[in-house]
């Protein structure tokens, strides 16, 4: 048996399954277009654009554009959010062939977050590809994104990367439960790494590839980690590539790096 | 013992303690403020402004005003939100005597939460007296909030209505645990009611006089139950007040039903 079998963190299996196999296994199709992003490209890399004008959001956009399949935004951060903002960020992803995902993070009953998806100033609905939601108030929560914007893919949160967080065991095994329940919305999880079904994505924040960690709590870990050894699919780099002097050549080194943890990854079953 | 000395749902003991005994107890600030107002008004009700334009939020605002302890809102629900909204919503708090709580459930690492609360465009730390924060991320979400905005008080979800949620057990323990740790920053929770500590206020979403749920999973209880019963120290009632023909006249009669359950529940103690 491999070294790599088993996630060393969280005990799940890691499947030996490739990109090009769970095409046929995901339900959801926008995690399908992700995935085809991902082969054309080949990239497995996510960034977070945690900033907080208007400019910097697009200017990042536009220098990672090429090397990612994700762009991650916290839209309610951004101090000069204008509708215009939103439509520019679309235009860059068509340019760029990659994913608005828009990490809301919705935590509320099902009645609240249809109207934080679809209405206030912000209007997630009309150009997020992907969205996500903690599951800590039930299955309304899903049922509510779910058909108010069926375009719209969904991550659930199964672990988090901060220090003394509560996303753990039963936590975990009962949002892999909630996903299986809606797998034509929930195409995968923000976790630690694989926990388990190869019919979903596994997406990990708080990766850098010399790890550590903030003063607030979050933990790094290298893409060799999280990709090759705890079975993860997308590396989400934040402050590695958004604070680079280069931002383009750092998201380059980080899409490689993070490609290269999946093909070795899928090397370990070869054997 | 009282029939009333142990919540039906939860276990949890209720105290026997007067809002005035815990005027000394609380150590937050705007905790006490809030306990003060409540007293001079006799008032234990918030009303829930889950509506979708700023006309409609402040007019509640100022109808329900003379009635209520806190208004409670969703600000990036308001399809039509400005600067000028919040300052208008401050301006009838002061007018009515009432505390703005931003229902934001902060659900994210310490570095986001903080941009999230003080920055974007809503600029929530601006006008909210009191936010709250769901305990999922760790403990990193509370002393990002707190360090960011002192003036603001913080509310821990610790339990919630909807069906199949999983605030519950150990993980209500865990709130509990986490705001004795910051005691100077949160002065409460949200929960189903009392939760064991009086040195802390409880608030509970879901109330209507007549009961029932809605298709997306939200559960009601009425205010006898969740004050007398449950131990809960402000009910939040939306849809009981915002879709009545009369809001006047329904926070007039909720406001004094939730004070009397809050009476009753002291009246057990004395005899």
């Amino acid at each position: 048996s491999s070294p790599l079998s088993n996630s060393i963190q969280s005990g799940y299996k890691v499947h030996p399954l490739s990109f090009e196999q769970r095409l046929s296994l995901i339900r959801n199709k926008v995690g399908r277009r992700l995935l085809e992003i991902m082969l054309k490209k080949q990239s497995n890399l996510a960034v977070a654009a945690d900033v907080t004008t208007s400019e910097e959001l697009l200017s990042i956009a536009n220098e990672v554009g090429p090397q990612i399949c994700i762009l991650k935004t916290h839209m309610d951060i951004i101090q000069d959010w204008t509708e215009s903002v939103s439509e520019k960020l679309v235009h860059l992803a068509k340019l760029h062939h990659f994913l608005i995902f828009e990490d809301r993070k919705f935590a509320d009953i099902g009645n609240t977050v249809e109207l934080q998806l679809t209405g206030g100033i912000f209007h997630i609905a009309q150009w997020a590809d992907i969205v996500n939601a903690h599951i800590i108030a039930g299955p309304g929560t899903i049922q509510a994104l779910s058909r108010s914007a069926e375009h719209c893919g969904i991550l659930l949160l199964a672990q988090m990367s901060s220090k003394g967080n509560l996303a753990v065991q039963e936590y975990t095994q009962k949002a892999l439960e909630f996903a299986q329940q809606y797998e034509d919305a929930v195409f995968g999880f923000i976790s630690l790494g694989c926990i388990g079904d190869p019919n979903f994505l596994y997406f990990t924040p708080g990766v850098k590839l010399e790890g550590g960690g903030d003063s607030l709590g979050q933990q790094y870990t290298d893409p060799k980690t999280v990709i090759a050894i705890q079975g993860s699919d997308v590396a989400i780099v934040g402050r590695g590539i958004i604070q680079s002097s280069n931002r383009r050549e750092a998201a380059s080194t980080y899409r490689k790096a993070c490609w290269d943890a999946y093909l070795q990854r899928l090397e370990e079953y070869v054997e």
